[in-house]
């Protein structure tokens, strides 16, 4: 097992990991990476590209070999090329170490050895198996592809995914409250496919207070989106001092909601991480949204915009304290999954990654 | 010359008529309608499709004719199909009922009448000469496609597009007021392209007090798009009470400025439409943006948002009174001009047509 760079592998291989990249952006990022693998034939032809669609599916390899196997593929000539270090142990799916094992397949090339310590390793069980590994081709875009993710495993805390779903103006409700509906059906029934695939999702006291949610997944491929293993619905966290009215929706009454007294993000973080808890949901209101927007500790950003003007009511995002054009919160479209900007009927959904060092400079 | 139901038309023709509109879509309105025309040889097939590209260039008619004469179609023998009856005064370029019959077309369809006064007479022109013309095909989809415009033309005021450049959290400065630049280079550039083809470009008073604007084109190819025969500058109009500082820079040196101190959108549109103007971009600031959107004086609004949030600062639209989210300003996309949402770089463009159904519900 060595690690090498680009020069070392053949032009086929370098292919293969472009498409298996280009094929990993198409996952759901989140609790588990993105991940794309791409099997090369002798004759230096992409055979089969196969990625992860998210927690509980299969991994890339998995699904990259179970297409070599329906298409009667001979996987003991072939060479496997993937994005990330196969995983070393079984979560919700097997490991996939063992599935390349079983698949017979003599060589594969990774991008980036995993960084998590429940799943690396895979490398190793591979090379004991008499598999020939190599690792390091296109590890630079591959560690791109998964920074924010990387950075989640490296603090031991959850995946974040910040939503709003708010009218051109950012509203998130009318002068007397109303907000049912300011976003359109395609764009709750999107925002519940994103509920169905995390592992809890977190809103404020005021939230709590004024509108009574319920937290669920409502959309008819909400299970199946949850993959495999857990078929559970999200964890309902509820983040503030006050008291949750024990009539309070949220409550729910499967035991699934938790209410931590903190307006510490990272506080909250911690606690849910030490639950299991991998991938977070804050869906607002706009005190926790920024709560979470200025200690940086947002992965990824989803706005829902809705062709609407208020010109009063509530607001998507609160003061924060910023004075001067300079100190705004910076943002880059993201190109995972399917891309950073979707029309969904008259609504927009922006798909947005962070840009930390804007507001903490790098010395 | 007769006005048919869409049955009396050939499968080619209709065919032609489609192509037609769906390039007069690629248009900008404005000033002028949207309009295509197609070219159908004597089998049946849809040689060229010509369209206007906006005050100043040549329309639809003549678009269609030079690429035919460029490929030595015999149009003697030709049908053309346009959206619109062809215009029969000469504005910024010449009359095109006379181009169609100086090029020995011999039949003609359209889809609807011109309803300007200036402008209508064309399918008598032809006729005159032995056109054999005929209205009607596709009637129906072709007065959707410019509603808004004869909407301007019939109540003899200019068209008008309002433009805002915010945040994702619509501000256009922050609390310093600091506001160079929201938006980025791309955007500016597009947005400079938009200058270009209007007519007056109108501010209020705060903005010119606050932000100094000069409302200048500068764009490389500004001056270009003015077409052939309009090669001076947009007028520059700051709307409200205040005085304008004898040092202001929208005041310029060519004369092409004006101040109507007024409030109300329709005095000023009244004011410009007596001098000419047909075409007004609306740039703010919130105030006057708000008073053209409640008085419904809006016929497109373009939306540039960078992904930025601050939390604070100018606001993009003013309160407009609005209480419940039922009252809420309606817009919808605008698919024409290359589709109603634009990436430029990281911001995007949203090109959106008011609803006044929604607020002025029809009896």
């Amino acid at each position: 097992m060595t690690t090498d760079s680009d020069t070392m592998f053949t032009a086929a291989e370098t292919e293969a990991m472009d498409l298996a990249l280009a094929a990993a952006l198409r996952g759901h990022r989140g609790a588990n990476p993105l991940v794309g693998a791409a099997i090369l034939g002798e004759d230096g032809r992409v055979l089969h590209v196969g990625h992860h669609r998210g927690a509980g599916t299969p991994h890339a390899e998995v699904d990259a070999i179970d297409q070599a196997l329906d298409a009667g593929t001979d996987l003991t000539r072939c060479t496997m090329v993937v994005t990330l270090e196969p995983c070393n142990h079984t979560g919700r799916t097997g490991p996939c170490a063992e599935a390349v094992v079983e698949a017979g397949i003599p060589r594969l090339v990774h991008a980036v050895a995993d960084p998590t310590e429940n799943a690396s390793g895979g490398a190793a069980r591979l090379h004991a198996a008499g598999v020939q590994v190599h690792s390091g081709l296109r590890g630079e875009r591959a560690e791109q592809l998964n920074h924010r993710w990387a950075r989640a495993q490296g603090e031991s805390r959850p995946y974040v995914t910040v939503k709003t779903a708010q009218t051109l103006d950012a509203r998130i409700a009318a002068a007397d409250g109303t907000s049912t509906w300011i976003t359109n059906e395609e764009s709750r029934a999107h925002a519940h496919g994103v509920r169905a695939r995390v592992d809890a999702i977190v809103v404020g006291t005021t939230t709590v207070l004024t509108d009574d949610p319920r937290l669920t997944v409502r959309t008819p491929a909400g299970d199946q989106a949850r993959g495999d293993q857990n078929t559970s619905s999200p964890l309902r966290v509820v983040m503030g001092h006050r008291d949750v009215p024990t009539a309070a929706r949220v409550r729910g009454a499967d035991g699934r909601f938790r209410h931590l007294r903190t307006h510490d993000p990272a506080v909250l973080l911690t606690e849910l991480y030490e639950e299991g808890v991998r991938h977070v949901l804050v869906e607002g209101g706009a005190t926790v949204v920024g709560a979470f927007l200025a200690a940086d500790l947002a992965d990824e950003v989803l706005v829902y915009q809705a062709p609407l003007i208020l010109g009063a009511g509530r607001p998507s995002y609160p003061d924060l304290g910023i004075q001067t054009l300079s100190e705004a919160l910076k943002f880059l479209p993201d190109e995972s999954d399917g891309g950073s900007l979707r029309r969904l009927g008259s609504d927009v959904l922006w798909h947005l990654q962070p840009v930390p060092e804007a507001r903490t400079p790098m010395t």
